[in-house]
């Protein structure tokens, strides 16, 4: 086993704290990454407060992970030692389902391996990025391309991919209206790339404190959620919508803002149930659904297409010892728009 | 106006009595249909009692309609004296706004004219079949199918409809796997279309009383909803589930047996919201959607595909004065599978 060093919460309370962590010796087709940066994803703190489920501690959380390949295992032909890398959040499938052989290993029949709280075909508990190195089989790393840095590219492993596939999938192109709920770290992400996918995209937040951020980044509409003319004046008129809060959303009230066969589509995870009408559905055939992350290969494809249209996320990098304040900030919408840890702080505490 | 017969009722609670009501003289491009057979739907029901909105009173239900042209208008081109007509859930629409010039007239964007219990473009309250006669405008008429009967041809207006626009949008065929929920009026159709698509079909009902019915009708499977076990062995299994139910369904249970992409469909309509978990959407990128009949081509079309393929509803005839107990019956599902008035019988009580 190969001993790092590690941020872990000891409990669901936390706070975070300096420790070590085993990762395997590398097997044929592992590669060692050494971490540059680690993203703080929302999903993070839900897991590791036991909202989505008792998870084990300590636990390392962090699914957006950048750094360089530092030892390769023997039969390794996809990366070399130097090489820019990413990992998302999974870091192994089945891959031998239908889903997994047609690139989908997100929608693993058998479930894939979480980077962090999933127990590994090896019988191990994973931990994720909060740490100083982690060893992954190179199926389920990503190249980082060329002229990207590795601190706005950490984000994009999940903010980038959780969005960028839905886009996809519902055919974000010119012509199309396209709606983000929520400016967060996800939201955000959303407004980049589907403006650069072409489609028109409008923000619905809950106020219009954010509004000028919203355009810069290339909204061109802004609506606040908390007018209620917002509702009437928007009714039947996106293809797409795309929620990204994970906070209780009145479904039935975005449902009436699409157009026919139109989709709501959920990226954030609220734990609790919510409650949908039938008729907004019925009235223009519209879908209420959910999309998780990507495939491997359309990670690198969405890496490859930020890359061409210079999209990167808006980061705060912080120190190591700031992940329990972040997390704070997190929870309060205080931040713009994703905390990025830089792990070359965590050695030299 | 012209004075015609018709079962109406008088309060939510009714009972229907015989009266007479008033339908318009005919305008250049209406048609004047002597009405054979009405079927009954739980909409009727649904609608009448006032569980939908507020309604007026008295009201005559009934949009299943079949009978004989008997007059038309001076502009009529499209049908004669003598020729075998349908009228569905819907009398007119805007027939300018882009979805009714994409022959989606259901999802008028100025919303279309219900059969019955709406205004119509004259200022009329719209009154149903359970009438001897109707005045519609030509473009919302169907043609039936030589060697279809009038009585079978009834319920395809809407029962058929309803069920075979979804089943064609969401492409049941050959290598598809879809499950109908509930094996009543729309249910046992569903099941027959989607058997004539060359589909896999698989019935889930409460029990299994009906399933001698539901394998002679084209299922392939037959599951009981009320045995814990049937949602273990088909997890993740369907393509597309429609749910015929308009009562309370745990949508939750049922998104957890479609697979990758699947979508559950609802094409009734629960008064009551249901309550919808985000996990079993984002686990496998399912969705959750609503239908509502079909346009006047796909009506016809339907109706075509029927007569081609020798499909036609079960249905049990009554007379007119059987209304109120044939409206029991059906909220006590005891009804294999339509209930059909034999409008011949109004006029000779």
């Amino acid at each position: 086993m190969i001993t790092v060093h590690a941020r872990a919460t000891f409990s669901p309370e936390g706070p975070f704290k300096l420790t070590t962590i085993e990762r395997r010796d590398l097997q044929p087709h592992d590669v060692l990454i050494e971490i540059k940066y680690a993203g703080i994803c929302h999903s993070d703190i839900h897991t590791a407060r036991g909202e989505w489920g008792p998870v084990n501690y300590p636990l390392v959380p962090g699914h957006e992970i950048a750094g360089i390949v530092t030892q390769v295992g023997s039969e390794v032909t996809k990366f070399a030692v130097g090489d820019r890398v990413g990992v998302g959040c999974m870091v192994d499938s089945c891959r031998e389902c239908a889903h997994c052989r047609d690139g989908e290993e997100q929608y693993c029949l058998h479930g894939k391996t979480d980077t962090y709280a999933a127990i590994d075909r090896y019988g191990h508990y994973t931990q994720g990025g909060y740490s100083t190195h982690i060893v992954v089989t190179e199926d389920f790393v990503v190249r980082i391309p060329d002229g990207m840095e590795l601190d706005v590219a950490a984000p994009l492993l999940c903010a980038g991919i959780t969005t960028y596939s839905p886009l996809r999938h519902w055919r974000a192109a010119p012509g199309k209206k396209v709606a983000v709920v929520g400016l967060g770290g996800l939201g955000h992400m959303t407004v980049k790339l589907a403006h650069a996918m072409g489609a028109e995209v409008t923000v619905l937040s809950q106020t219009l404190k954010k509004k000028e951020d919203g355009l810069r980044l290339g909204a061109d509409h802004y609506y606040a959620t908390n007018d209620p003319e917002t509702f009437k004046q928007l009714a039947s008129s996106f293809d797409l919508i795309v929620n990204t809060v994970s906070a209780q959303i009145d479904v039935n009230a975005y449902l009436s803002l699409l157009a026919l066969d139109g989709t709501l589509v959920n990226v954030g995870a609220p734990a609790e149930p919510m409650s949908v009408n039938a008729f907004p559905l019925i009235l223009f055939r519209r879908s209420f659904a959910g999309s998780t992350i990507g495939g491997i290969r359309e990670t690198q494809e969405m890496l490859d297409f930020c890359a061409e249209h210079g999209i990167a996320p808006e980061i705060e990098v912080i120190s190591a010892k700031q992940i329990d304040e972040a997390w704070e900030r997190v929870l309060a919408s205080d931040v713009r728009y994703r905390f990025v840890i830089d792990i070359s702080t965590m050695e030299n505490e």
